[in-house]
């Protein structure tokens, strides 16, 4: 998940973008770690910051102000170590890929220095009214491309 | 909770409706019962089973298809006993008071025959574009004053 | 529910504890606004924050560390305006009772300055192990007497 | 994923069992579908009811009075179509292999007959209380033999 990506013809590396999440007492079941269907739901918020900070929308304002629905196509997800609410949840969100019509991330999660979960994220772009395939607009893929990577 | 309920005039019981929740691992918490929060959340999904049942239509489809929203306003709710897997839920739905500007219901939820919880919730009607105060269809209204009661 | 309150005897004023939570696309419904189940289950983690900062122990290490459970046996809510993604929500938890028995605190939850909700939560001593009622760890009440009010 | 599988030396065809869900108005997100982060939840509910029809013991029960957990160390998903509440969610689960050490499950959800979304998900065998690797009680492993497969 760590190797250097290509996108538009250059190989540059992205840059993990983290989101801090507090970890609660109902987020864990009677083995007193977090339920299972927590960690994606996780993800998916840490992947929402990534997209507030990357591209300066959360999917809120994309959807409602600028009429581009990002629905998920696929998550896959390995579960390491369980995660409680000893320790704050550091989530890593890397972008993998970028296209017009599609944006691969990955997430690792992490408390206290250990690794508790991984998992890779497609979201497609599409029109919020009519959910065809649409490349968001440019100002928003812009973003992305100064944000989530390195300066070249 | 439980008393005859005044409705235009005429005092008439209205009838408990029963909406049965399997409740699951993951709703429970480290001290092996239901966490506080989901006893709220399933409180309002027997809320939504009781307007399917007596108004026709869920809470999608009344606000879609029918561009009425019934927001809730107030809710009140006392907790007797523990919720857990070892039996099913089951929530009586008791209308207590319907107007054209909110309907009132009580909501008592039992396990094993033991009271769990027991909770009185208020919503409003309002249009579903401006949010502004809105009676409900006749048919809507027709419909629950003709399900929610025994016949008279 | 921002009068003094009187505690041992002496009138004190307690001091609001602020939890910001951040509002996400999931947490909203179709009404474009967050769906009324969420926002119990928000006054409930700005009550966990609180318990965090005055207590010195979250819910996890309240009861699998010093054996104290902590369980609801009351709520009420009143819901003023609609909780949405565009501004942070901001809870402010105030302590009305403190007693050896329970404790009750008030939740109001703000956006932009605007107050969207209130409500009142009543807590009780139990131990974790047998469920019946105890007296917390006197370090732990003390903690909350210290934190909770204005200094005398 | 409905090919047959081979399970200690015979290819046996593992039977789907089905579950249904009853999606709700605050399952869905402001584009008026379940948000994403509801849909592995849900596929962990059908596979613990497949558990509690295969195994004879749900979540709750294995590991509390069992002393056997099962915690997921992957998942993954492809979303095909959106998942609305204008449809009951029938969830397929089918045992796709089932080891001393681990179990992996498939499953799909429709609506109205349109595949909505797959998964596999795999879960591994451990002691309850120490969540060492641990063969689980022979008693559930046959259950499981016995009521995932059609009849030899």
């Amino acid at each position: 998940m760590s190797k250097p990506i290509e996108e538009r013809g250059a190989v540059r590396q992205a840059k993990p973008f983290l989101h801090r999440i507090r970890v609660w007492w109902g987020d864990c079941d009677p083995a007193k770690i977090a339920y299972t269907a927590n960690i994606p739901a996780w993800a998916l918020e840490a992947i929402e910051a990534w997209w507030e900070h990357c591209a300066g929308v959360d999917w809120y304002q994309i959807n409602l102000d600028r009429k581009t629905a990002t629905p998920f196509v696929h998550m896959k997800m390995d579960f390491r170590s369980p995660v409680t609410p000893r320790h704050i949840l550091e989530c890593k969100v890397t972008l993998k890929r970028l296209g017009h019509r599609s944006v691969t991330v990955t997430v690792m999660g992490y408390q206290n220095g250990i690794l508790c979960f991984e998992g890779e994220f497609v979201q497609v772009f599409v029109d919020a009214g009519t959910m065809k395939p649409h490349t968001p607009p440019p100002d928003i893929l812009a973003s992305i491309r100064a944000k989530a990577f390195d300066g070249e």
